[in-house]
C-alpha cells in the first residue's frame, strides 16, 4: 500500500456557534483546508465525512453529500462515518486506507459537530446512546458516570489521587489559553477544579469537556504527490483502529481501554517506532482520568503511573513528553464528530512549527488518540513532519 | 488492487419485527452469514456496519461496536456507514477497498433497521432529514412528494404513463410472492395500484416502498482465498459511488440520477462489460416511478424508455432483463439501512440458483443499485458467478 501525507488543514473556531448555520461552519473548514493546499476542488476525488448525530442536533442526516454540495463538491464519491466522539477519527483511517490502496489519490476528511442546539439534558441523552441503551442507558449510565467509575477504579487500584486526575485540566486550560481557536480559555486552578461543581463523584466541573460546535477538514494524498500540493506536507507514518466490549458491566479491568491499546499498537507496528519515539500527543481527553488512562494505555508510561507523571509535570507543554498541546477537549473543546480531525490539525500545526506560544521545540512526530463512546472505539494516527 | 468476493450471506425476514429486540435481528442476520460460510469468528478481521437511523428509531447510536459485540466480534476494527438508504451500499463498497487494498483478508458487512419503533409521521420525518432540512424539509419536501416531482416530469419530458408506473408495483409484487423473506406476500392489480389511496400526485399507496425491519449480511474476502471458504463463491467484478447536488431546486434535470449514473459508469468499467451484459439487476424502487428512472439511468434503457419497456413485460421474472426478482423494496420491504446489502443478497442467491420459484435460469451477472434519499448517494455494485 502507498504513503499517505497530509497537504492541507482548515478548521473553525471551537465554541457555541449558534448564531452559524452547519453549512457555514462546514464552508469555513473545508475551504481553509484547500486554500492551505494548492489543491483545486477538481482535484478532490472523495469526500469522508465523520458526525456523530445531526439528525438529531440539527434535524439534518445524510451529511456526506449534504457537506459535498455545500463545498461545491458534488458529483464525488462521499460517505458519511459514525463512531461516537471518534467519528472523524474513523473517517481518517478509511479515507487513508482508501488513498493508500490507490483507489484515489486526493481526498478531503471533514468533521463536523453542532450541538448547541438543544438543552444540556437533551444533549447528555443524545451523547449516552453511544452506549449500551437498552442494558446501560435506561439505567442512566450517562458518560459522566462510565467515567466516574473509571476514575473511581484508578484511584483504588493504583493510588491515583483527586490532585493527579485535577492536574490534567489545569494543565489542559493552561494550553487552551494559547490557542486562538480554544472554546475556554481560561486558565484554571488546582483549587477551582478541586472546588468545581460536582457531576459525578470524583469529576466536578472542571474535569468535563465541553460542549461545542465546529468544523474541522483535512485534504491527504498520496505522498508521492504530496509536493505538488503542499510546501510542507506532514506524512502519516502510521494508523490503527480497535473496538472494545460494548458494555461497561462486561468489562474485565475498567482503567484499560483495549480499544486504545489494539489502535496504538497496530500504528506503532506500521511505523515501526514505540511510543518513546512519540514527542507529543493529541488525546481523548473527554474528562481528566481520560488522559491518564489515555497516556497508560498508548504506552507513554506503564499502567498506574499516569497519576504521578501528570502531577510531576511531564505532559506538560515544557515537559518530556507534551499531552493535548491544542488544550485538548477540555479547554479547545469537543465538538465530537469534529474532535478527531481538529487532533491532526494540532500534530499538523505543530510538526510544521505554526504554533507559536504553545509550540513544542523541534517536534518531529506526533500521534492522536481519539476514542468513541465509552471506549468501544478508538482509533490512532502517528504523523512525521518533513521538517 | 486484489479481486473481492462474497462468501456468505445471512438475513432475517423482512416486515414488523416489533417483537423482537435490534440485538436479536442483528444476530441472526450475522450468525446466518457466518454458517452460510466456512469463516469462523476468528477469521473476521473488521465490520462495516450500514444503518441510517437507529439513534432515532431505537435510542442507539455508537452502531458498528454495538453489532461487534453482539455477535461476539469485540476487538476488531469496526465503523458506522450512513448513506440514508444507501447507508450499507456504502459499507460494502469500504468494505471491498479494505480486502481489496490488502489491509484485510476476511471482512463481515452488516445492514441494519428497526425502524417499526414510531409513528408513520415521525418516521416521515426521520426520513425526510436525508434531504436538505434547512432547504426543503421545513417547507415539507419529504420523500414521496419528492419522487412525485420526479413522476410528474417523467410523464411530462416522455409520455410515461401512469400505468405503465403502476406497472412496477404489480411486477415486484408478484415477484414478492415468491420470496419467503419478504414483508408484504400480496399480489397487487393494476386496478388496485391505480386505485390505491393519494399519496402524493400521481404516487398512491401501492407506488410506495414500506416500512420495515430487518438486518442483511455479507461475510467477503479476497477472491484468491474465496474457496478456502465457501464452495459457491460469487465475485466482485465492479462497483462504483457517486453523489448529486443535494437540494432538488438546484437540479438541472429531475429525470436522472446523476449519482446513480456516474457510479454505474464506475463499476462497468471496472467490470470491463456495458449493461447489455446484466442479466438481472436489484433497483432501488423506492418508489415505483423510481425503477423507471433507474433502469434507464443504468443504461438498460434509453433515458424516456423506461416506461414503455416496464408495460412490454421486459423486467418481468421472464422478460429479457428481470428487475427486482426479490420483490424489490416495494413488496420485499426497505429497513433503508438493511437495503443495499439485501440487494445484494438477492444477486449471490441467483447467481447460486438458489432462488426456487423466483430463479432467473442461466443467471451469469447481476447489479445492485442502491439510492440514498433524494439520489444524492448512490452505489452500484456487479456480482458474477462461478458456476
Amino acid at each position: 500500500m502507498r504513503k499517505v501525507s497530509i497537504i492541507g488543514v482548515g478548521q473553525t473556531p471551537f465554541g457555541n456557534l449558534s448564531d452559524r448555520t452547519l453549512k457555514d461552519i462546514i464552508f469555513e473548514a473545508g475551504n481553509n483546508a484547500i486554500e492551505d493546499s494548492k489543491v483545486k476542488r477538481k482535484d478532490i476525488e472523495e469526500l469522508f465525512v465523520g458526525n456523530f448525530d445531526s439528525s438529531q442536533f440539527n434535524n439534518q442526516n445524510h451529511i456526506a453529500p449534504f457537506t459535498a454540495t455545500t463545498l461545491g463538491l458534488d458529483g464525488i464519491a462521499c460517505t458519511h462515518f459514525e463512531g461516537a466522539c471518534a467519528s472523524s477519527g474513523t473517517a481518517l483511517r478509511h479515507a487513508i486506507i482508501n488513498v493508500a490502496s490507490g483507489m484515489t489519490d486526493v481526498v478531503m476528511v471533514m468533521g463536523i459537530e453542532k450541538m448547541n442546539t438543544l438543552s444540556t439534558s437533551e444533549i447528555t441523552t443524545v451523547l449516552s446512546q453511544a452506549g449500551d441503551y437498552e442494558e446501560e442507558g435506561v439505567a442512566g449510565l450517562t458518560f459522566p458516570s462510565v467515567f466516574s467509575l473509571i476514575a473511581c477504579r484508578h484511584m483504588y487500584e493504583y493510588g491515583t489521587t483527586r490532585e493527579q486526575i485535577a492536574q490534567v485540566a489545569v494543565k489542559n486550560h493552561s494550553n487552551g489559553m494559547k490557542n486562538p481557536i480554544a472554546h475556554m480559555k481560561k486558565e484554571v486552578s488546582m483549587e477551582d477544579v478541586l472546588n468545581g461543581k460536582m457531576v459525578a463523584e470524583p469529576l466536578g466541573l472542571f474535569d468535563c469537556s465541553l460542549i461545542s460546535d465546529g468544523a474541522a477538514a483535512l485534504i491527504i494524498c498520496a505522498s508521492e504527490k504530496a509536493e505538488e500540493f503542499s510546501k510542507e506536507p506532514v506524512d502519516v507514518i502510521g494508523y490503527g483502529q480497535g473496538s472494545d466490549i460494548f458494555t461497561i458491566y462486561c468489562k474485565e479491568d475498567l482503567t484499560t481501554l483495549h480499544a486504545a491499546v489494539n489502535a496504538s499498537k497496530q500504528a506503532y507496528q506500521m511505523a515501526n517506532i514505540g511510543p518513546e519515539d512519540i514527542d507529543l500527543a493529541e488525546v481523548h481527553d473527554c474528562f481528566t482520568i481520560a488522559e491518564i488512562v489515555a497516556i497508560e494505555d498508548l504506552g507513554f508510561v506503564k499502567k498506574g503511573e499516569g497519576g504521578p507523571y501528570t502531577e510531576a509535570g511531564h505532559t506538560s507543554l515544557t515537559g518530556e513528553k507534551p499531552i493535548n498541546t491544542s488544550g485538548g477537549l477540555k479547554s479547545k473543546g469537543h465538538p465530537v464528530g469534529a474532535t478527531g480531525v481538529a487532533q491532526v490539525i494540532e500534530i499538523v500545526n505543530q510538526l510544521r512549527g505554526n504554533c507559536g506560544d504553545r509550540q513544542v521545540p523541534g517536534a518531529k512526530i506526533g500521534l492522536t488518540h481519539n476514542v468513541g463512546g465509552n471506549g468501544a472505539t478508538c482509533t490512532v494516527h502517528i504523523m512525521q513532519g518533513r521538517a
